[in-house]
C-alpha cells in the first residue's frame, strides 16, 4: 500500500531507536520498552492471532487487558475497593461537565479553586450547568502561584470542591491538596500529574485525568469514584455521562478504547517495574531540578513564570529577555532534537514538559543547551 | 520489562503473519497492511523521531494526519463541502444523545424506526432525553426484516427521521434508505455498515459511526453533518457534546484520540488503493453470498434469522437445529481458527460477521466448515 506520510526533516539529535526528546505538553512522551512492546504484540497479541485493535472486548484476553490495568492502577495509587475506576473517553474536557451532572444536586453549588486556564475552563463549564462558586483564584497574579490557605475560602454546603493539581499551560502544581470543609468531597482534575507522585487517594471524592500526560496515548481518561457518591447520580442522564451505569458495567457498557487502554496498561506495569509513584516522583523531581537549578542560576536571563513554592516538575514555564531571544531559542533547540519547547500560545515564553516517560537525558540536555545559549547568545 | 499478556491456547488454522479469522462483530478484523505499517511507523512516524501516540495534535505531523484521513473519506463517499466531518469520542451511544440534543427544539419530536436491539437503544435514549415517536417497528417480527415501506408513517413535523442502516446484533440492513417528508433530515447509525457500500450523502442530514466494525480500532466515532443543521445546535450544551463547536474546531476543540484516527486514515487509504467502496461493496456481496449459499441449501439445517429482502452482508445471522449443535459449532470452529462466531447473547445462535478487512479466504473457509459439519453432524 501507498504510504501516507510526509517526510519532516530529520532532527539533529536522535534517542535510542532514532527518537526525538519529545518536550511537548502533551500528548506527551511515552517509555520505549512500551512502544517497543506494544510494536512486537501489533499484528498477534499474547498468541491470540489478532492484534489487540480486532479483539472483542467481550474477550478473555480483553478482559485480562483490563483487571491487569485496573489491579496494577489500585497497587500503584494504594486505591481501595471503597473506590471504582472507570476508563472512559472524551478527555478532562468531558469531565468538567460530568463531575457536575453527576454529583451537584440542581439547588446547590459547587466551589471551584482557579489556579490556571484549565481550572478555569472547569469552573466555567460548572456555573454554564448549573451553580458554582469561585472558593479563591490566582488570576490577579497572572496565575504564577497557587493561592495561599489563607486567600481560600471555602462554602461548607458545596456540592464538592474542584482543584486542578497540577496546571499544564502555566506550570503551576499543588504542593498539597487543599483541605475542604467536613462533608465535602474533594473533587481534583489530575490530567497531567497523574501517576507522576504518590497520592492519598482517601482525600479525594472524584480524581479523573486524561491518560495523554503520564499515563498512556490520547483517547482515555480515568476516573476514580468513591462509591458512596454513587447515589448522588441523577437519573436521566445521557447512558454515556452516567457514571453509575459505567462504574457497574466497569468500563465495558458499550466498547471501549481498548487499544488505548492496553497501552495505558503497559505503561503501568512499566511504572510498577521501576519501583513505583515514590520512585517515578523522585526521578522526576531530579529532572525538573535539572532545568530550574539552570533558571535560577541565570542572574535573570531565564525567568521561571511559577513561583518557587508553587513550581510545577511536569510543566516548567519560563521567559527570556526578548521574544526574539525566545523565538530563537524554540527554534535552535528544535534543529537539535530538543523538540516542543514553545510555550502555550495563550501565555508565550517556552515550556518544556517533563512528563514520567520523558528521559533524564533529556533534561540533562536541555539544561546544557539552556546554559551555552546563555554563553553564547546572553 | 516483563510481560503484562497471559499466553492462550494455540489456534489450529492461521492466515498470514500468524493471524486468525476474525468473526467478532466489533471490535473486527483490521487490514494486515495497515497493521504492518501501524507496526513499522510506531516508534517513529515519518522520522519525526516520535510515535504517533506521543505527537503534539497541534503539530504540522498529526495535522497531515487528520487532512488526510477528512480528504480520503470525502473522496470514498463523495461529501461536499457542505457538510462537516468530525472525529470525536463515546461511541454510536454517546451519538443516540447528541443527536436529539443537538438537532432536536424541546418541544419537537423526532421519529425513529426501530429494526433492531440498537436502533431501540437509540429509540429509548431519545425518549429519555424528550419527544421521540415510532414510525415502524420490526419487533413484533422478532427483528427478522426491515419494515415495509407500507408499514412506515412518518411524521412531517419531526425534527428528523432516524434509522440504523445496519442491525448487527441481528443481521438485517436496510436494502436503501427511507425517504423521509419533505424537509425532515435522515439522520442515520452506520455504525456496523459504515464505508461498507456506497452511500449517497446527500439524503443525509447527520451520518454517525463508531470506527470498530469497517473503519478502524474502538474509540473513534465518525460524524458527517449537513452544516445547515448546525443553526439548531442550542446554547449551553456541555462542550463535548456541541456539534456546533467540535465542528469549528475540526475535531481539536480537545486533545483527539490521535493514535485511533491515524489507523482509520490508514484504513480509510488502503480503501482508495483498493478500488474504493464500489469495488468493496462487490467484494463484501460475494464474502456473504458464499455463506448465505451454505445456509440456502441446506435444506433447513441452518437457518438464517433475516428474511432474504433484509440480509445483511456485515453480520450474517443463523440457527442450527438445536442449542448442542450451535454450541458445538461455535466450539469445532474456534478449534480450528475460525473464531467469534458464537451469536450475541440476546438472540443466542450464530454470527459471524464479515466486515471490510475480513478476508474473502475467510468466507470461503466458514462455508467450508459449515458444509462438513452439515455432513458429519447433520
Amino acid at each position: 500500500m501507498a504510504t501516507a506520510t510526509t517526510p519532516a526533516a530529520a532532527p539533529a539529535i536522535l534517542g535510542p531507536a532514532g527518537r526525538i526528546f519529545n518536550f511537548n505538553a502533551g500528548p506527551g512522551a511515552l517509555p520505549l520498552p512500551v512502544l517497543q512492546q506494544a510494536q512486537a504484540e501489533l499484528l498477534n497479541y499474547s498468541n491470540t492471532g489478532m492484534s489487540v485493535m480486532e479483539l472483542s472486548h467481550r474477550s478473555a484476553a480483553f478482559e485480562g487487558i483490563l483487571g491487569r490495568a485496573d489491579a496494577d492502577l489500585r497497587a500503584l495509587l494504594g486505591i481501595s475497593a471503597d473506590y471504582a475506576i472507570i476508563f472512559l473517553q472524551g478527555g478532562a474536557t468531558l469531565q468538567f461537565a460530568m463531575a457536575p451532572m453527576n454529583l451537584r444536586p440542581a439547588t446547590v453549588s459547587a466551589d471551584y479553586v482557579v489556579t490556571g486556564a484549565w481550572a478555569k475552563a472547569a469552573f466555567k463549564e460548572a456555573g454554564k450547568l448549573g451553580l458554582a462558586r469561585l472558593a479563591g483564584t490566582g488570576e490577579p497574579g497572572n496565575f504564577s502561584a497557587i493561592p495561599a490557605a489563607g486567600d481560600l475560602s471555602f462554602d461548607p454546603q458545596a456540592a464538592y470542591l474542584h482543584i486542578t493539581t497540577n496546571e499544564t499551560i502555566h506550570g503551576l502544581e499543588w504542593p498539597t491538596a487543599p483541605t475542604p470543609p467536613a462533608g465535602v468531597p474533594l473533587v481534583a482534575d489530575m490530567s497531567s500529574d497523574f501517576v507522576s507522585r504518590p497520592v492519598d487517594v482517601n482525600q479525594y471524592g472524584l480524581i479523573y485525568a486524561g491518560a495523554q500526560k503520564n499515563l498512556g496515548p490520547a483517547g482515555v481518561t480515568v476516573v476514580i469514584l468513591r462509591r458512596d457518591l454513587l447515589a448522588r447520580v441523577p437519573t436521566g442522564l445521557p447512558l454515556m455521562l452516567d457514571y453509575k451505569l459505567l462504574a457497574e458495567n466497569t468500563s465495558l457498557y458499550n466498547t471501549p478504547p481498548a487499544f488505548t487502554i492496553y497501552v495505558v496498561g503497559l505503561v503501568l506495569r512499566w511504572l510498577r517495574d521501576l519501583g513505583g509513584l515514590t520512585v517515578m516522583a523522585a526521578r522526576n523531581a531530579a529532572k525538573a531540578g535539572l532545568v530550574y537549578s539552570v533558571i535560577d542560576h541565570s542572574g535573570g536571563f531565564f525567568r521561571g513564570h511559577a513561583q518557587p513554592a508553587s513550581r510545577s516538575p511536569m510543566n516548567l514555564t519560563f521567559r527570556l529577555p526578548t521574544e526574539d531571544l525566545e523565538k530563537r531559542f524554540a527554534q535552535q533547540a528544535e534543529a537539535q532534537g530538543l523538540s516542543g519547547l514553545k510555550g502555550h500560545r495563550s501565555i508565550g515564553g517556552l515550556r518544556a514538559s517533563l512528563y514520567n516517560a520523558f528521559p533524564p537525558e533529556g533534561a540533562d540536555a536541555l539544561a546544557q543547551f539552556m546554559r551555552e545559549f546563555q554563553r553564547t547568545q546572553g
